[in-house]
């Protein structure tokens, strides 16, 4: 059995991490099923989806490693190419990866009570995202 | 079809990594599957999964390299509002991930010979972790 | 319904890196399967898959971070054990990871226009890659 849902998420730009479990959570609860696996993808490729525990400093601090990893204002070749000002959102969604699959059986995700399943924004502008997740199981 | 198949590692702490390959390898003998894939997550937001040659020398600079990303003895915003030790945790593995989906083909895993799939303790304590192996197939 | 593609894929080295979008596409148009996943993983650990802009510029600014996070002339614990000059193709695979699960629905991939699925050589000599593309859907 496969149930696709899809959700768009608002985010202000780079540094902003939304929390989608509920999302997901949702979707399973709606699909019935009981035990299977969730993947869930971010359309574009300057975001990034993994699982954190979402209060504010975790996330501050995962901001701050990426900011050391790939600055904002730093040199990029694909700035050259475009005129683009976002070479670094593109270095970090491509580490991190926009998609994730997670378990769920009982009908709960195979998340603990301080993780979360999260979208993180590396764009350096608003933008609205296409999140997809997908149910396969029974 | 679906079949779950849950286990508990024992961990020491940062740095320790656990080679569970054998453990997936064996949910799926047991499942009598022969073509699908292999969801394996580690419960919580504090451990990893991915997939490395497990011999010492390279768990040992791949450690090496978590610590140069995110010194354990670092500075970290959810130190200060937890009273916590163990920022570095937290984004050691919200930058590697939580959970690993791998296919497998006549009841084999796709893995290389030198390719184990590892459980990455990132937490500063010994922990005892949840590993959820989703197997989805026939 | 389950269907595995096994693709083999020629890289240069490391800093290689190849589109294989087009291989998991033909894949699931073959198929004839609408809704699902697909995992793709590259057997062996010193190569990865993430998705990236396919471009020249975002790629080299991908793997000049790689080389910054992991030189390729740095010291490497694996490299005493073995006699092997590929520490950092280690260390580097470890964090990208090997595989990447995608949902598709209505026949099409979950990616952006400038959204691709590449092959990540980390390696430091030319390979042959197995890459082993499962379907699971409807």
């Amino acid at each position: 059995m496969v149930k696709t849902v899809q959700r768009t998420v608002q985010t202000t730009g780079q540094g902003d991490v939304r929390d989608i479990t509920g999302d997901v959570a949702a979707a399973l609860s709606d699909s019935a099923m009981r035990d299977g696996v969730a993947t869930v993808a971010v359309v574009g490729s300057t975001a990034a989806l993994t699982t954190i525990e979402f209060e504010p400093g975790a996330v501050a601090d995962f901001d701050r490693l990426l900011e050391h990893l790939a600055p904002r204002a730093g040199e990029y070749a694909h700035h050259e190419r475009w005129g683009d000002d976002n070479g670094s959102s593109h270095v970090r969604a491509a580490l991190i990866g926009a998609a994730v699959t997670l378990p769920f059986f009982g009908a709960q995700l195979a998340l603990g009570t301080w993780q979360q399943l999260v979208l993180v924004e590396c764009d350096t502008r608003p933008r609205t995202r296409d999140v997809v997740v997908q149910l396969v199981g029974e």
